[in-house]
């Protein structure tokens, strides 16, 4: 597979499938894993890097699962690439930033990424529409035990897995369900929602993850403790947490259907029509536009449509995915205008 | 004719016919008489003032260009008919105060309006579309001419005609020229060009008269000065800054189609499809609205749609004419839902 190719299907976690497909855009499971007896990324020399680099490489080989794969080394890729990568959720800003010795795993269907060197030697994530948590641990947990077999991993009884920053130590998986919550935005409940998760030791982020703010009303919601929880654990309590955050958005959503279904349409309606006529768009006006669209598709009130269709506009009216539709590099205000216009195309049929 | 009938066809000063009709909305002369020895309307008792309405009116009747008018006492009509006159640019919002002993007499294509006992015993007015202010001029003057026959005026030699406020004595005539310039609003030169009216001695108002904002980029331009030139003079003067300030738009909207089409057609588009998707709008948005897509259609960047369809949309979205067309009584939040479907079903044939 080249990067190339991945423009030609949706990403696994983008495909609106999967259990609560409405309110729940996608979940994710993700590992760290350390060899041990080698420094940790950040301290570790050239050599070390590349030697790292080289047995994880030979390790992921052997696992079936992931025969469908391919590797990507940073050091290959093009900021536009690497960019388009992040976009899609398959690999951090932060192993982006130095190509050193650095690569990403990435199977057909884009449900398994694993970034090499990154702050970790290996970030195992596994990825899949809706709310599919157990599922998706099964499949990080198989990789894992295939790896274990080819590798030594840094593992101490009394702490669990080692890793560069202590608050992944333990179990080294963080959980994460991306939500899209529109109604409890629209009825401003939200910020009484964040609170509660907080207090519960999760955390909430947006759309692209740690330091991003929440846009199109989405949020994404993470375990904190990693340590002192087993793994399915940690899994059973943000499965439970994300079933309680949709009955409230449910419940929101339903208010609002009743008691405010003219400002509903009016606001679908019109969402709906600037994506079909804008010339000029940002990634930031497309984002909330596309939320209220599907939100009204969700509600039956946007006909025409599937969330499928959304999702894929999500992603890709992203810079770098533009830029690898049209195959060339574009500034800020070339992208506002191929946006515009790569909307109207998909949504004017 | 009854008001409900004027329900069925345009006014004339919105047919968007006539001279310059892309820039110049409508053309307006009006004139101020008094009857001669006869107190001025606020000053006149109830008896005086009923006797000068019937004496008016008396005259109006034996007027050839007139015989198609109707008269409308202002104690018949209830609020959203005199609100409806008002819109329709046909009666002031001062001659809506009170009622005692006023009318209104509008010819059957409301070109003419007369209003009796307004703040002079008569305000004579005859409304065109485009850049007419000559024609405009001489339908007034002929029918000064036979109201002149059949009444006396207050007169003076030295003064001209006398008229309740000095500002309007002498000729008693106030040119006014509805003008469209969003080119120059957009460009940011607007408020040069009103500083330089003002230093000329003309004023510039809103779209529903003094003390009006200037919104949807539509300005009124109008004489200040009524005392020491002639008529005529003075409506070449008008005419003469009006064809000034075209030339001016016209100036802005070329360097904007060159320059900036991509941020035009973004606008057009966008406005268009907002007007023809949203089911809740306010009048200042649909006013705003409006204009864009006028200026759109002017430059040929809208297509499937003309000048007088959206200029009846300007006059039949205002709330009187929302609530004569459905009929009945309707607040601001049902207002602004019809409003919205009355411009969907409008717009979307």
């Amino acid at each position: 597979m080249i990067i190339n190719d991945m423009l030609k299907h949706t990403s696994e976690w983008l495909k609106g499938t999967g259990p609560n497909s409405d309110i729940v855009i996608s979940s994710r499971i993700r590992l760290a894993r350390n060899l041990d007896k080698v420094s940790f990324p950040h301290w570790a020399n050239k050599g070390q890097s590349q030697e790292t680099l080289e047995k994880i490489e030979a390790a992921v080989g052997k696992v079936d699962y992931l025969k469908k794969s391919s590797i990507f080394r940073l050091a290959d890729l093009d900021n536009i690439d690497k960019q388009f990568l992040i976009e899609r959720h398959l690999m951090s800003y932060e192993h982006a930033q130095k190509a050193n010795s650095k690569a990403v795993i990435i199977d057909e269907e884009e449900i398994v990424s694993i970034m090499i060197n990154e702050e970790d030697h290996i970030r195992l994530q596994v990825m899949q529409s809706g709310l599919c948590v157990f599922q998706a641990w099964d499949i990080v947990n198989k990789i894992d035990d295939c790896l274990a077999k080819e590798l030594s991993f840094a593992f101490l009884t009394d702490w669990g897995y080692l890793t560069a920053c202590p608050t992944n130590t333990g179990t080294g998986m963080r959980g994460s369900v991306m939500l899209h919550l529109p109604a409890l935005v629209m009825t401003r409940q939200v910020n009484r929602v964040l609170a509660a998760i907080a207090k519960l030791s999760f955390t909430t982020r947006g759309l692209y993850g740690e330091g991003t703010q929440a846009t199109g009303n989405f949020f994404q919601v993470s375990n904190q403790v990693s340590l002192g929880h087993s793994e399915e654990g940690i899994i059973e309590s943000i499965n439970g947490l994300i079933k309680q955050i949709i009955e409230q958005e449910n419940q929101a959503r339903e208010a609002l259907s009743s008691k405010n279904k003219a400002m509903l349409e009016d606001r679908f309606s019109r969402s709906f029509a600037l994506l079909k006529s804008a010339h000029i768009i940002s990634s930031q006006e497309t984002i909330e536009l596309l939320s209220m669209v599907r939100l009204g598709c969700d509600l039956g009130m946007i006909k025409n449509i599937d969330r499928s269709s959304i999702n894929e506009l999500f992603i890709i009216t992203q810079p770098a995915h533009l830029q690898k539709i049209e195959n060339k590099k574009l500034s800020a205000e070339e992208r506002d205008v191929k946006r515009a216009e790569l909307i109207r195309n998909k949504l004017i049929k």
